[in-house]
């Protein structure tokens, strides 16, 4: 009963098996081989365009390296005060780019607040107060809480970005969830949405270290292969990215896993907030939850050997919410997270509630 | 009446002559004059103590210095979200410091609150939500709104900062005035109170392009000179920046222009009160004002060639205070400024309040 | 017959073992696990003392955020004019490092000259004539050329070096190469010879995508943490990278590999050498070589389906050495090398040659 | 008898009194003011050409800005192993850049050598063996040893690089020492020859701290006035940096200064060569000279009060030119030098020969 994260999870039986295919007699390098260019052929087709696609090894590298791309060093990067780009990355926005400002929007449940972002640019239009001009928005989607932008909510983001001359990313470090969790295609979710570029994260889903820095429009790539190589992001063995990707796409595995994920955390949440005392701070949409639980209870989960993690901030709901004898906590379900295992927990979560 | 700030002003009589009379024959270079020299001895001197001493261009090139020597560039540095280096310098820590973390402190008027600081030292320590640890922490004296932290404000800070591993920067692109307004001497505002490094602005109090980044602890100093060096921040005629300071400190003239500002500044702002309809939205202490003013005043005053700012954002007291028929508007004093100024001003502002 | 690079070839079957063995049930994260905790401990024994250990992605990776952990931003980095730190690496030391200046160093066959060396710290000390001070020399061993540093010669090295104040950096993508050419431990290398930072490269040599920042001083290493995560190189499922050092080491594997691949070279230079019109120009002392080919000879090869580079650069012995009819090759044999391949491309050649 | 540099020495009378019949009540601020205003339009006027014109403090700000406003962070700067933007500016480049690399060219005499310059552009073109590409390149007239550029070598280079996609920096340190040296116009120096952006120096030549970066094509400094910012560049009281230009440029100011410093040169060179035992290691065509003296003539002169440099690197002609009993003296002549002094230093010279 892990559900610390998605990541404390391996690599999905296809993907260690495309590595292991791939491994044979020797290759182009440097993404100069076989494995990465059907990658990129998948990707075309899953996202029905062309894509300017770079491998590299985690979503920071991606995150960071795509803002690189569309943020000059002296104009700023707007994202939610949540997103992982700005709270748990150790500055690698400011790094890579050479020194941009990251400058925070408000909203709950970490997703940004349309009209609140609305009338920021009526006031100042793309110049914040700063000295100082936005280059670049970025969004989470899935959001830091597990929540999930609307079709809708991302075109007017999106619009508006575009309105005041701003680029926008979205860090997919979870876009196969948020993906099933819509029902769209990834095309909707992205460029048809307005997305200029999409970290397309693997990792968590049941890749081994592999995210994808994924622009719509070839120019705002230009720079890209440079900054690259320079971070250290480029694998001379590079089919064994490519093979990672050819594995996490082929007959729908990444979909499969985003599906399993998404069930089993809409089954652990809606039987917690059965509970009595247990409420959720914020919709369960993806495959994360943030349950407020009674101490004791979580006392007794963690004693039983329960994993997850009591959410050190404030959470989506705001310090308020929490109390002495509460505890906020974060649970993640995997692809490999399985109905036992939801079952288990409930099972003791209920005994705890006695 | 030009209260648009105190740097539409130019030079004090005493700086220009000061140029002039160090314009002799050949002198050393970058530094190594009879001049520079000289201002690091007084500056000594006004400090009581050995100083770390370099000479500058501007405000924010001795900020951002300054901070860059005592912040590494995966460490962040922490501000009152109004702060000068934060929201008017076009990212200039980001950039000098290769990469920081700029994060945000509350408080009202422009002040770091303290007990949401110690709170916030409480919860997570140095490290910040942000995967990153806190090197520093800079405050502003007198503030961006023109509030001043009394000593014991500045003690408790340098302590709460001290005690986690921070360094202390006081950005005193308005030291003089604040100094002035609190009636002691240098030491006990920066170094006693434990204060690291000190922007000493000089520009804005008569200087023509002159600020000091001051070490009070002379390894933190350890990388400046390169830093200045590189920035293109060290002049090969050196003795032109010792000259200024020479002539900026020279029979207190500092103190002096900080004391007619501060003085014009008080007169304005009790002035102002007194006539109906207009308030202060936070106590004027040094040289600067946010007073409200009617919006059919605030026309009139301008019409009639009255200069200064309607101020663009929330203010000292947040958006609620200025409806549409009022107006927050900035107003600064210069060194320069007169009794026949602020009297033309405020009987201008009379008439229009009838 | 492909002797391109040994990053050609794949994966030791005992690492892409090590890989599916480890993935199994949950597990620590972000280096926090088992397979990782093994791996820095078999480090420990392979150099016979505390390593604090980082393993990252790519050599570029190890190399540029190891000299940035010992090199302040506004010092530089000396390195020989072919190091691959310097001609290969799209600047990634100036990027790291957040703008240091990379010096370039003299000597014949891509290894550093220590007279000339002496002579430069003799006349500038430290102090390099551009207003900068070397912080970090770094040297690459075995050498982009394939020559090898002797013992005595890394020792004078590292003692030059330190005597005006430098670290000094080992490159060592191709390590285990010239470890078994010299026939020596793995501590004395390095730590033993006065080597401060060794970039321990696996990639090469049978791993995936695995190089190791070591730091034989804790101290110098205080930084390297965030820098890591910040650049991206911070592996979510960490256990995949200690899972590859750990296969590498395991049972002297690295070491096996490296002297397969050395002794493939040897047959294939010693063949070479033997044929008519060819020589070397430099020694072959790991699993490189540049050896001089008559134009024929390149020419039938190539149209035989041999691959390797003919070298763009001026090679070793410098440009006067390759005529109209003659080209400059590089061979590099990797562990998978066989001696039928090696027979193989000397019978070609010895046929082109007649 | 100070010919040490040009810098020793102060402001010309006329920039001493614009600046003080600048400082005359409230004026616009950050570069909004009419003496700024004034001196855009005299640039506009020297050049023949609408200018992009930014004041700045140094000649290492003016130079390391402009190179930061054509150059991406992930490319190169080619230049001479002895300009001054490599040899003397603490990695300026690199830093204000954000990690570009700075390749080297060589050539006599501090010039690049115009054959070698297109060999390697025809073997490697835009793309150094760097894994990197050159952006832009950068020359220095006069250059450092006080050679001065043919107007057909200016544009030689500038089609070369133009023809390879670099943009063309000149650093104009001694722009004007240089341009009075061709006696042609400062168009035909400049962008008439193909040079984008100029570094015009005025600090050396009779102004205070000022150096102006001067765009020809105003695309290209789509970043400078936030890069001016960031950097600590931008004055507030602007009008103090306007007013220098204004009185450089007044009444051919900086010609005739250029003028006297280049006579004084041309007369001290000259009559050195007359003396003994005495030769120029290279050309003197602007202000400064590089003689190589007797030893025991060195020592009689700075016994004497003579000052200028023993100079400690390789000098013009390389390292064989200077035996133990010579020394290779650089003298540099500035806008104050007199006939008196020359005479004078000429004087003790031949006593000291006899």
């Amino acid at each position: 009963m892990n559900f610390a994260s998605d990541n404390v999870y391996g690599v999905s039986a296809q993907v260690m098996d495309a590595l292991r295919e791939s491994n044979e007699g020797p290759s182009g390098t440097y993404g100069g081989d076989a494995h990465t260019k059907r990658a990129e052929t998948m990707i075309d087709d899953v996202f029905e365009t062309g894509v300017s696609t770079f491998l590299v090894t985690t979503g920071t590298a991606a995150n960071a390296l795509s803002l690189a791309a569309i943020t000059p060093s002296y104009r700023a990067v707007l994202c939610h005060h949540e997103a992982h780009v700005h709270v748990d990355e150790c500055g690698s926005i400011e790094f890579q780019t050479g020194g941009s400002k990251v400058l925070v929007l408000e909203g709950d449940d970490a997703k940004i607040d349309i009209p609140a972002l609305e009338r920021t640019f009526g006031e100042v239009g793309q110049r914040m107060p700063h000295q100082i001009g936005a280059a670049s928005l970025s969004l989470t989607q899935a959001s830091e809480f597990g929540t999930v932008y609307s079709l809708d909510e991302i075109a007017a983001i999106c619009d508006l970005a575009h309105a005041y001359g701003l680029k926008v990313h979205m860090d997919g470090a979870r876009f196969a969830n948020a993906l099933v969790a819509l029902g769209c295609t990834a095309a909707e979710m992205t460029w048809k949405a307005g997305v200029d570029v999409l970290s397309f994260g693997a990792t968590k889903n049941g890749a081994m270290a592999l995210d994808a820095a994924l622009f719509f429009d070839a120019v705002d790539a230009e720079s890209f292969p440079f900054r690259r190589l320079r971070s250290g992001q480029l694998w001379s063995k590079g089919r064994f990215l490519g093979a990672q990707m050819c594995g996490y796409l082929e007959n729908g595995l990444w979909l499969d896993n985003a599906r399993q994920a998404n069930a089993m955390a809409a089954k652990l949440s809606e039987g917690l907030v059965e509970i009595g005392g247990v409420r959720l701070s914020c919709p369960c949409q993806a495959n994360e939850m943030f349950p407020v639980l009674p101490r004791a209870m979580h006392e007794r989960l963690q004693a039983s050997g329960a994993v997850y993690y009591e959410w050190p901030g404030a959470g989506p709901k705001g310090p308020g919410l929490v109390g002495g004898d509460e505890v906020l906590a974060r649970l993640i379900t995997s692809f490999e997270a399985t109905d036992e295992q939801v079952g288990a927990f409930l099972a003791l979560a209920r005994d705890a509630a006695q």
